[in-house]
């Protein structure tokens, strides 16, 4: 059901060389610098997924958003079900395959059939007719041995991979699991601290905070004793493993305010007394607090900023976050990271990764600024624009500007595990694809295409997270 | 003087599949749910342009714009003009010819040497030499029976076709022509009601009010009668065969005032005694109203936003409306529709239409918001996007994220009647251009391609107009 | 080293095509209406390069930038350095050797290529291996006679070209280059009055404005004398062969303020006493009296707007200008081109040149504005877009809405001499790339494609820089 060549482009000129770079790194290792699978499915020596939903559908907002475009309740694909039964399980695949013809051209269809091949060879199309055969042949397979986690981890050939997790965490599930030599990967927890950086947005802010400072062993209801508290939780993220601190805010800005006003507002955020001006106020001081200690402790900056998240109340109601009604918004960074990268951009050893969705600025304001400032990175092409077209394009608009070692390499930022191999594959193909054309125009050698190939997959992520 | 292959690609394997693409629809009938040509000419049985020029030249200012860019006055293209002899209109398609090369790669010119070929069978190239002869075979025909308004539409295969009209009308053209057993198509007005939800910026706009009125029968000159007036003639129009309403303003907010406030205003406005941004305000709540009504009668909504209407004062006032100097500007849906889209964006029997000439917007806002909400469809590339490289484009920012089952379909929006089935012929081409891609990367099967093309001609514009 | 067919498309048939559209004008001579090629390069009857690090990296930001993102000092390159030896500028260039990697697929990568096959004759790839050695090879070349700037001026076959020159230049060097009969271009200086309009930004804008009376012949220091001063330094550039005036602000409006105000408010900057804002509103004016100058001295109007200028204020301390530390910004060009439009567009004798680095207003913005008014035209793609993927996308955004007509043709805007030919030869061979699929897409004739070939090298700027 998949082609040897799906992607690569079709002239013949252009696809025979289009596969020598492919094969140049097609069997490499993974390397996932920042993803969302929970470290319980690791950490677990024998973990196996329920059933095919719980696999590819429930927790998937690419896929359940579109079936919610459709006009399906997103009650019945399982989000935000307690219970949610067998037959309810089965019923929510066979709606996917009701609802398939819409998937058309879209990375989820794309993903999905390279999945059903690459990982439980099924080599029927998916669609209304066999959704439901195909529901019980994957059903059987996730109860067999290779289809552990652990199992589909080394199959999947991944090398490094890094978990989101609770600033609070105390990481002994990632200690453990890397401390244990059946596990087949190096993991990693990553450092978010969002919710503690927005004073008015984050529901009870204060008790977090409290909680915050009990953890990290200090007072933290002030704000010397908060900043303080994040430092040591980053040391902390560091000594356990983690390479980078992951932020997602609507701006990224690093305007400071005076010590007396941030003493004054932080009293007051406490207090649960702050307008939204002042909370966001509160959110860009306390954020340039991160970029000074990364300039200390070292770990990468990874940043996705500019969504509107939970655009839609009522599903957000009842089905809570993550739901796909998360919409991206204008972004902004030539002017908003001025301050920031006039204090810390000629540092070469910070290493900030500016995250967009907002297409308008790769060659605009990313592509200029990555081809100027050391620390400066531009992050892969982020979900909604991870899918073949916006990943040509993002080559297309970034690499005259900043060529091809100040991008971060591919993320595949996902929850679903089964599509990791498939994703890194994709951005491979889709690499070869690009880079084939440079070739074909005698811009680049056979060779030198190889080389960037590789720095694409390889020397460039190892380079950008720092795992050497 | 036209190629078969016309538009499709040039790799020897994608144009292979693109021609089986493009086979499948290329015969199917023409569904045009929303234009410009006038309902008289579809009324008169026996209508016939008077010559060339007024047939692709003077009410087309897709045409005079590029000659005006080129210095040629619009008068002497017969625009703003009430008397234009026989002379004046050769020597404008004369002036047409002289400037030619100038159309080179813009659409204008793809269409028109489709239609000299397709229409007239006219075999030589246009252009200044050759201009003067073409208007004169094209003189001639124009007077024979199968170059009747009726005998085109049955020529060109048009199954529904959509005027727009004024709110007053009583349509009785539109009744009288789908009454006629020898009308070949569908005909269905379109209810536009914009220069009535613009208080401040519509001449004699109480005037207007009280006109409503009379024809609604109900006093319209209070809030409470305007709405239930406009509510009427929505019914009205709905009652005569209207399947949309079309609606072009600025922006596409719908922020309500308070009761008091909007009645307030509204006897203000009557008084002509608002403010610009009072207009805005009472568009806004209008604007609003009219969703409210979708939800009730059914009717989609096709919206037109974001346009510097009449961009040049004195050209606008020498030669009035619709001359080309309506200029594209930036567009903003993601924050203007929230309030709408978490009312009714869940309402999969609402159908909310978005067109833009922003591109910017497909793949930021437009994409994700029609990939998670029921009601919200991306409409075809309009206007100055109306164009080959634009249609590419706009598949490849919108599919990913959307798949092609959220699009409108093509949309001609056009006066120049026999450019109709060269534009939906474009875009039949360009679409099979398109998915032709996906089926060359292995990502469509053949088949699913046929299917994604048969939808994008007829199953999609169906069911988004809801024509069944 | 370098390829015949470098650049043109990979498909045979459209390669094909592509070769002959290109072989129509790739001999045809340089017509280089803007750049910044220093006078005395041409003036001085043999002048030589001290080194290649001279030559290709010292001064040339596109070059120093990248070397910088990879943390590279800019004094290991010679910027700001008033010593600089043979031995550091050898060590600059291995440099550029080593980091040679960074450049794959920019344009300067490919430039650089293009000129060490073409103009050196060297065969063998440039890389951290031979650097050495081909900075020793082209250091023996560059002292041959037939390396001088003019025998090299007559190699690149350079018809016209203009430099960018001080208001106050008294412009012998021009004059006697162009008397001289063995230069075997035409040389023009280009008036250039930024500084003159920008009385806050500007350091010691008042004895700029006196030295600029005393070189006008009159009193500067009021706003008529300054106005009066500006409109003779335009004339006296006119008289000597300068065919444009080049613009640079923040933005392009054109606000007029009253006699009382641009009175009042030029004489507090003249006092060095007013606020960003009143530089911004003076600037504004200024500009305005610009464009009604060039109504009547005919100069052309080139525009360069929408940069943060000197981005990095720690690397201007330290190294000045120019150093690839100017970012582009957001544009606006339908909103604050308006009431300039409005008053002149429609004059064809007029001829505004819009350069933009913020591509989405090509087909917002622009396209449909240049295919409307014929005082408007759409610049080349300038600076961070100068390069295969942008200037392939700017032909993709704008012809649709414009045509090639109302495009300026190619403006190298450099100060790297060697790279004039390559970079008219990139655009030529693109041009040929994108007009190769139209003909292959059967919407131009193969002849059609010439003759708009040839109207992009040789009409089209000849007309719009008015040089016949």
């Amino acid at each position: 059901m998949v082609h040897a060549d799906r992607l690569l482009p079709a002239d013949p000129t252009t696809r025979d060389i289009a596969r020598e770079l492919y094969d140049e790194v097609k069997d490499m290792p993974i390397i996932s610098p920042h993803g969302h699978v929970p470290v319980e499915w690791f950490h677990d020596k024998d973990y196996h997924f329920d059933n095919p939903t719980e696999l590819f559908i429930t927790p998937d907002h690419y896929v359940t958003r579109i079936l919610h475009s459709q006009g399906v309740d997103l009650k019945d694909l399982g989000v935000g079900q307690k219970e949610f039964t067998p037959e309810q399980a089965k019923h929510a695949f066979e709606l996917l395959g009701k609802f398939w013809p819409a998937y058309a051209g879209t990375p989820m269809q794309y993903w999905f059939d390279d999945e059903l091949a690459t990982v439980f060879g099924i080599d029927k199309p998916f669609g209304p007719d066999t959704a439901g055969e195909i529901y019980d042949e994957i059903n059987d397979d996730l109860k067999q041995p290779e289809f552990s986690t652990r199992a589909l981890v080394k199959k999947f050939n991944i090398e490094f991979i890094s978990t989101t997790d609770d600033t609070l965490d105390d990481l002994h599930l990632h200690d453990e699991t890397n401390a244990d030599p059946d596990f087949p990967a190096r993991l990693a927890p990553a450092f978010r601290p969002d919710i503690y950086l927005e004073p008015y947005k984050t529901a009870n802010w204060a008790q977090q905070v409290e909680k915050l400072g009990e953890v990290a062993g200090i007072d933290a209801t002030t704000y010397a004793g908060f900043t303080e508290a994040l430092r040591r939780r980053r040391q902390y993220f560091k000594a356990h493993g983690a390479v980078l601190s992951d932020h997602s805010h609507a701006d990224v800005r690093t305007d400071r305010l005076s010590d007396t006003e941030v003493n004054r507002l932080f009293k007051q955020a406490m207090a649960g007394n702050i307008t939204p001006e002042e909370g966001d106020q509160l959110r860009r001081h306390f954020f340039a607090d991160q970029v000074e200690m990364a300039q200390e402790d070292g770990l990468v900056m990874t940043v996705h900023p500019h969504v509107h998240r939970d655009y839609d109340p009522q599903n957000l109601a009842e089905y809570g976050v993550n739901i796909g009604a998360d919409i991206p918004a204008k972004a902004e960074f030539a002017v908003d990271l001025k301050s920031l990268l006039n204090k810390y951009g000629n540092n070469p050893d910070f290493h900030f990764v500016a995250f967009t969705q907002d297409e308008t600025v790769y060659s605009r304001e990313l592509g200029p600024l990555a081809g100027f400032y050391p620390s400066l990175y531009v992050g892969a092409p982020w979900w909604f624009l991870d899918s073949p077209e916006p990943i040509l394009r993002y080559f297309d608009y970034i690499t005259t500007a900043a060529g091809f070692s100040k991008l971060s390499g591919f993320i595949d930022d996902t929850r679903a595990l089964c599509s990791i191999p498939t994703r890194h594959d994709t951005n491979r193909r889709l690499t070869a694809r690009f880079v084939s054309g440079l070739v074909a125009d005698h811009r680049l050698s056979l060779d030198e295409g190889k080389r960037v190939m590789r720095e694409s997959v390889k020397e460039g992520p190892r380079h950008v997270f720092k795992l050497d």
